[in-house]
């Protein structure tokens, strides 16, 4: 035992008592003599005093700490005479007797401290170091606390946490796998799993009616800021459920994460709302509901005056932002200028100002009267003082920059609060999502999900605008403007799942060659089911207020897929190449 | 919602009630005109009735009813005339109102039954289905059950689950990795860890004194009878701790384990045995302590009788076999066959029987004096009745030899019984294990073992001789003759990292490239720390009562690295491999 107490632990009830403590050095100053050093480990920081009279040797050691040395103290808790009410441990100190340096330390090449002075690639490189950093601990800290949860109410419910195979099969449907060479059987290739859809349906057909994971995933993209090439997930899946089920059921979870973690209650129950109206509303599939701000169609409102930008497109819409009828021409041209980003892409900004004197200012001027803009501002629900944003062009296209511009002058005026919690479902998804470029269909969530049983005429049948209109009992879970999950429920019929390959174009060769033992195993009794996933780290992030997932990694890769501290991927020596029947095709400029 | 109950939770006090129940038709049969179908899901089977009078339509359903089709039904609880006591639900059954198929199901390949009729090539190949069978579903429920133990107990030390990156750094040190080529850093490879060890340890580094995961690990090895080449282990650290301090905290986790998964008590404390003790009296660094029949020593009185076998070895060992004086010559001869197999290795056998009416009688009789056996019997604690087996030889492999022969008569004796658990810490390893082969000394646990403090000087030592009696703070934990975990307090001064790596001849260039930034972090106020890691899958396995791990694994690959139900490994498209900038160098007979 090196220690009798951590540092986060002693308090004033503690006083008179002899105590080891052991833990890093986070500062050290000479005042009068004494030496006073600042104690850290896991649990805290604890001031250690060495007097001005101690032995010589003992001051000689205390004065030559330096910064993260590993040491262990002995000595006896005493009150301190100016106490800091801002640590929990701020009304004692130790009177040290002894010091064993446990470790010496190099001084680290950025501060140990809330806000360190390392740039992120130098913090990247000594994450060890990084992690010592209290935003950090207390990222990693509450990761532990939220899978825990999470396993205690799926556990509570009935569900088994199943571990599914990482060293899978390759199905190149949707994002790039990883691959792993097999060495035991040459020229043949392992997957890494982009998730345990499979495998977790293969479990539906075999019984276990409740089964979820906590489990890393693995995608080969080209990284987007902030995506990793491994990440984790929350994976669950039931049997003889309908949609209602599964969305109560995980409802619940979230809704005892909320309570259990952060004590937040949020709202209950968690608001729905259908794909198309999300679009329609807040251009976008994960909306942030924190605010309203919500998209109007002003289409027929705005056509029909001349003003040929408008008329020649298929949608008009606008926003009405709180309050900000003052913005100035200045502040206009900047907005204008940021909507036409290639980020936004929009081609132009209308505006329409409602002044606080009642009268009513926009670029449009030349083309409506007061009255055809009074008549737009009441369409989109705006009041004296709004100011209303104009976007036209085509409709989802439309609706998706202004639903960009949303988020921003929502963000401007201060309406996304961090410690504010706003859940949502989105449910009845389109089926199919169709792609002019390749001029076929795609699976909007996965080829397993399951048209809706009222839709399966359409599902049926072979006219692109009835496949279109299909929708799916899929559901999302959204949060903050963030989608958190997703699932739906899966098509458990054979036929059907056969006839969701034709139409996504998947020909049965193909399909037998990448889902056959799917397929074969919906043929020996498969039940109804349906499930859904999280993303973890997302979760985390969004459940510590922060954005970025970075900070709940604890060895997160960087933007290029590296893990610069451990300095991989890296070469690796001939004679595994060989084993691995595997030759390098880089051209190198040996 | 699909049902109102599960197939496992109707009693005598539900006469009455309405129910709706889904699952798979075990069985059907008729009976009278009546049809009793027993309905099966995770939880329990249900009798099922149809009556005779019952529509017409309803019987026909009934009838036609396949094995593992999917049914619905609602119905209505009533008590059986014919009780079965030996199923939980057997004092009723439903009277069916309603079927409705959810899904037909082909005939399964095999019977799902306890004992199913089905090879193991065909089980692996329908694994859903082999799921479906009550052991496996019992072996994943207790795979669940000892995960969630292991979290509460963990958690409540305050100890953290830290999630490590799968995607590291192959470092060809001990078993072979399996690598991922990285597309996004051409020509470069990550690998997949073999443990999540270095990474642990950098979080000690980090301050997180407390780490836990139970995580996947992964080593391409040519595999053995019940290896895969992913497993689980539970892998744990922790920062300012003695061996004293690990070994508590772990045995008080098995001491959980066993008595929340199994309400079984173990040994308190767990025995501990230092490893020489374990190879002298066990022949076994995992000895299975459930039954004596130790080894015993008997060079100096097997010598110096003119018997050349013993005179021309430095090792003379036996047992000795309770109750075994009565075999016959027959079964003699089939022992010395037994040890000479190349598994066991032995040149020969030699016996000496304790018969009850006080003679006794040996293959060396030529050479020995009854006195001469008599004393040999008593060095081995022998009794009347007992059968005494000598072996000879070098040291350690004798010892091996006799340990093998001991754990095949207990066997045979019926002393490993499966649902006695004798734990016990092995301590006290040596820290190297000289290869004459390579001319090189090898790391016995791996190469951030620490030496214990007390033979500093040794390992400082140029000496084989020294460098052979150094210890380390090493320890496993082994159960019933399997070893199930092991760790040890790691090296944390980089100077003594520097010497571990000169001990093991890795040169200071091959250090720095493959454990440079593990070396580079041990400079920056490493912690004094250890841990260690239990095999899971084996831990569930035991823990069950079974040898073998493969049905404690949902998703097992077979002794050729497939999984034969996806058929994976497999080829992947060229496109894959030129991304890759991949080529195989295959030799194909196209």
């Amino acid at each position: 035992m090196y220690r009798t107490a951590t540092c986060g632990e002693l308090r004033i009830s503690d006083v008179g008592k002899a105590v080891t403590l052991a833990g890093w050095v986070q500062r050290s100053r000479k005042l009068g003599g004494m030496t006073f050093i600042d104690l850290r480990d896991r649990y805290g920081i604890t001031q250690l005093v060495v007097e001005a009279d101690a032995p010589a040797e003992l001051v000689e050691t205390a004065t030559g700490l330096g910064r993260e040395f590993v040491i262990q103290v002995k000595g006896e808790v005493v009150e301190r005479s100016s106490k800091n009410a801002k640590m929990p441990t701020g009304d004692i100190e130790i009177r040290v007797n002894t010091i064993n340096i446990l470790n010496k330390s190099l001084t680290p090449p950025f501060t140990i401290e809330d806000q360190s002075d390392g740039g992120e690639d130098l913090r990247a490189k000594y994450r060890y170091l990084d992690l010592r950093r209290n935003p950090l601990k207390k990222a990693l800290e509450l990761r532990h606390r939220i899978a825990h949860e999470v396993r205690n109410y799926l556990d509570s419910k009935g569900f088994l946490e199943i571990e599914t195979p990482y060293l899978i099969k390759s199905t190149p449907e949707g994002a790039r796998d990883f691959v792993v060479p097999s060495r035991m059987n040459p020229g043949q290739f392992y997957a890494l799993p982009q998730s345990p859809q499979t495998f977790k349906q293969l479990l539906m057909v075999a019984g276990y009616d409740r089964y979820f994971q906590i489990v890393r995933c693995f995608r080969d993209e080209d990284l987007r800021a902030d995506r990793q090439p491994e990440f984790t997930q929350i994976d669950c899946e039931m049997s003889f459920v309908e949609q209602e089920d599964v969305l109560n059921m995980f409802e619940g979870m979230m809704r005892t994460l909320f309570k259990n973690v952060l004590n937040v209650e949020i709202a209950n129950p968690i608001p729905r709302m259908s794909w198309y109206d999300a679009m329609d509303n807040y251009g976008s599939d994960k909306p942030d509901i924190r605010f309203g701000m919500t998209i109007h169609e002003i289409t027929s409102l705005a056509q029909g005056h001349g003003f040929g930008v408008f008329d020649g497109v298929p949608y008009v819409g606008a926003i009405a932002v709180p309050g900000a009828a003052e913005y100035t021409r200045k502040q206009l041209d900047e907005l204008t200028e940021w909507v036409k980003r290639p980020q936004v892409g929009a081609k132009g900004l209308v505006y329409i100002k409602l002044n606080p004197d009642g009268t009513v200012k926009s670029s449009v001027d030349k083309f409506f009267s007061e009255e055809d803009l009074k008549a737009i501002a009441a369409a989109v629900e705006a009041k004296i003082g709004d100011l209303v944003l104009v976007l036209c062009g085509e409709k989802r296209k439309t609706q998706t920059q202004l639903g960009v511009l949303r988020l921003e002058m929502g963000g401007r005026l201060g309406l996304r609060k961090p410690d504010e919690f706003a859940p949502l479902w989105i449910v009845d998804f389109p089926l199919l999502e169709w792609s002019e470029e390749d001029g076929r269909f795609y699976a909007m969530h996965h080829p397993f999900t399951a048209p809706k049983p009222e839709h399966m005429e359409w599902f049926n049948s072979d006219k692109k605008e009835d496949l279109e209109r299909v929708c799916a009992n899929a559901y999302d879970f959204v949060l903050n403007g963030n989608e958190l999950g997703g699932g739906s429920i899966r098509i458990h019929e054979a036929a059907v799942q056969e006839r969701m390959f034709e139409v996504l174009g998947i020909g049965k060769e193909e399909a037998d060659y990448k889902f056959g033992f799917i397929i074969n195993a919906f043929k020996f009794g498969a039940p109804p089911h349906g499930g859904l996933a999280f993303g973890f780290d997302r979760t985390c992030a969004l459940f510590g207020g922060q954005e970025t997932i970075r900070d709940y990694i604890a060895f997160p890769k960087n933007n290029q897929g590296r893990d610069v501290m451990i300095d991989a991927p890296s070469l690796i020596d001939q004679v595994q190449m060989d084993e691995l029947c595997l030759a390098s095709t880089v051209k190198t400029d040996a």
